[in-house]
């Protein structure tokens, strides 16, 4: 259903309270079951039992419930599939389908993910990354923020406009999705499975704001080859770990000119440092007395909206032949494969009217407040919808702190706040029967 | 028995002859048996098959059979322990001796050891690691020269003076020994099993030449803590990948404080570069996309005889408290743990009637040519026998490539010249009984 064939629901006041209203009544189940998720520890590939919990509350709603696999072949005929190295077995995307008797409506998406990156060092956190403390206000855990707060706060918010008695006259997929932490294959499956809609609205932790622009991300690994020997005849051998670096310090003049060239790419002109290269992981040599022979790193970087993973990977790997080229003593040997994420960036354009809903959904939850947008140099499944199926997406959500790293924490008034828009622009967007 | 009690005996050239004669007609089978050792990858915690092979060789040979399996506790009493990470199941030393009738001679250890490093990544070899092939009069495989070939030299050596019709008067013991590539304890070990003797051999790969002078050796984990974020907020994370490379280049000015000292070190000052600090490994993160929050080190330093290792870790775990002191703002926190060596350098004092009969074998062996000395950059287990036994050690053995590299291999030719040369030093030093 074309988004122009049905205008906006315009709530009654009245309506609006009584949502607002049904989101309190419920905040502390939504609270206590966000919590519940938070104690899987849904890291990659370990993601199945969180993925019970979401189907039976799903389920439990009356969704058509839907649940599949991955299947890495079938992903890999996309040209915006993540390379995968894990094995898919019990990696499942879940979603519930909220089907109105009639669809007189706009359908929508409510997408979330249900992964979450890994906790790190558990002695550099204050308490367990996984016993979802509530402290201050603050839910603390490792995907407290990123994003089970937010993939929670779609199902309260849809169960909110139907406990104010309102039904919803659009289609409504509440997905929850693996995958986007490391390729972005769990959206992807899910599109490629044919759920479509006329918007989709994505709860990451975006600080009470809407994403309009983000960056691509392409994960690779780079191999650098050494010479070992023995320590004693240490001058004529070469130290893959050193030229591990020497790489990485020549792949960070790349980032620089492409950090650079930010005047050029819309949205991005204001940011310090749009184009961050990670080094996430390195690993290398076999033994403390010899001279190391090889040295593997495992590198995140970005790209601009409009600049393709294709032409960026072309850049980094003529990059690296240079590196081997300027080398003509040592003859480095540094070998990039892709590792996950090979991904385009998006831009929201302005003017949808999935954002205006949204930016009257957000004034009557936030006091009246405006919503503010801004680009953010991280990765988002948003992409996905966007580049391949030309559907706005809205990417909003709480206010976090320390996502990726130790104690991080979701604020969870802001929660409040954002489910209330959510459940707000649910009526709007899908337009609503008042059975009241 | 003191060495000063029984001069050397002094060989008639027949005899000398004969010992020739014999290491020549063995030569072929103790080619065959190096190469069935080679095959044998054993790498640490996996000799226990090269051991059987060797204590089936030493026992068939009518010796007087030892074997044991080390202690860490017991070892761990002793100052000059390496500091054990693996478990011992299955590391055992293996002892034969050779007791003649009456002990009229000097006693002597032939000392060997069956650990090899590991072999690295083998593509970058030019054949498998472990097929012994030979190959235009070198033997490859990893270990072919640290230290298989002359493991096998002493048993042949000791072989061929019988072979000759001449029956030692001093107590032998062929020492087959493990962990001399990462603690020493398998030498230390046998030390502390009471086994000493007026003098030890030990054919390591050394150019044909004796060792006067080697470094010590300690091992160290360097374990560097960041601040994980999101690459979004790069900015304010801090990565311990990053920062343990700055905590290397930190223990790289101290390397050259130390190398810099060369000149107060008797026997080092003309070396380039006596100090090595290498990288052997390294290890850390736990994602692509976090900014990493640890990040591991192994490394391997040198020290000069005289300087004990507690002195050198003192100046170690200094600077690495100087580098938290320095960086203020980011509070790099670097601990660094010992992981094996913990080893002091020894000198062979000149003079020792044990490197007298010596130069003589030498001389006999390889046509006249003078016995030359020098001083090595590496760790040997001769260090345990001189500084807790006071016992003259000869480090002395074959020419060898690419020890602890890729494609290693020893000269055979070398071989034989060696396993000649042992053989009558074991003769002259023992002193013999002629039974022809």
């Amino acid at each position: 259903m074309s988004e122009t064939a049905t205008p906006a629901t315009v709530l009654t006041d009245a309506q609006r309270q009584r949502i607002l209203d049904a989101v309190d009544a419920a905040f502390d189940d939504q609270i206590a079951f966000t919590q519940e998720l938070v104690r899987h520890p849904s890291v990659r590939t370990n993601e199945q039992s969180a993925q019970d919990l979401i189907f039976g509350a799903l389920e439990q709603r009356g969704l058509e419930m839907d649940r599949w696999q991955l299947d890495p072949e079938d992903l890999a005929e996309h040209p915006g599939a993540g390379y995968v190295e894990v094995s898919y077995d019990g990696v499942d995307n879940v979603v519930g389908t909220y089907r109105p008797a009639s669809e007189d409506g706009r359908s929508l998406i409510l997408n979330g993910h249900i992964d979450v990156v890994p906790e790190g060092p558990e002695d550099q956190w204050s308490r367990s990354p996984w016993d979802a403390a509530i402290i201050d206000g603050w839910l603390h855990g490792r995907g407290a923020g990123d994003m089970k707060s937010g993939l929670v706060a779609n199902l309260f918010a849809l169960d909110a406009v139907r406990a104010a008695g309102l039904t919803p006259t659009g289609r409504i997929h509440l997905q929850s999705v693996v995958e986007e932490e490391c390729t972005g294959n769990g959206s992807l499956s899910a599109l490629m499975r044919g759920y479509t809609a006329d918007a989709v609205l994505i709860p990451e932790p975006e600080e009470d704001m809407l994403v309009r622009a983000n960056v691509g991300v392409i994960w690779f690994r780079v191999r650098v080859s050494g010479q070992p020997t023995h320590p004693r005849e240490m001058s004529h051998g070469f130290n893959a770990i050193d030229a591990a670096y020497h790489v990485v310090g020549r792949l960070r003049e790349l980032e620089e000119r492409w950090n650079a060239e930010k005047t050029k790419h819309r949205y991005f002109e204001d940011l310090d440092h749009p184009i961050n290269l990670n080094v996430g992981k390195i690993n290398g040599g076999d033994w403390g007395s010899s001279v190391p022979a090889w040295c593997e790193v495992d590198l995140r970087i970005a790209l601009y909206p409009g600049v393709t993973a294709e032409d960026a990977w072309q850049e980094i790997t003529a990059e690296l032949a240079k590196i081997t080229e300027d080398d003509g003593g040592h003859a480095i040997e540094a070998v990039a494969t892709r590792t996950g994420f090979f991904a385009q960036g998006y831009v929201l354009e302005e003017g949808s009217s999935a954002e205006e809903a949204l930016r009257e959904s957000h004034r009557a939850a936030f006091g009246g407040a405006e919503l503010g947008s801004f680009t953010t140099p991280g990765y988002l499944d948003g992409r996905v919808f966007v580049q391949y199926a030309d559907i706005p997406t809205l990417v909003y959500g709480p206010v976090s702190e320390a996502i990726h790293g130790n104690d991080e924490r979701v604020d969870i008034e802001s929660i409040r706040r954002i489910t209330k828009s959510i459940a707000l622009f649910i009526a709007e967007w899908c337009g609503v029967d008042d059975e009241v």
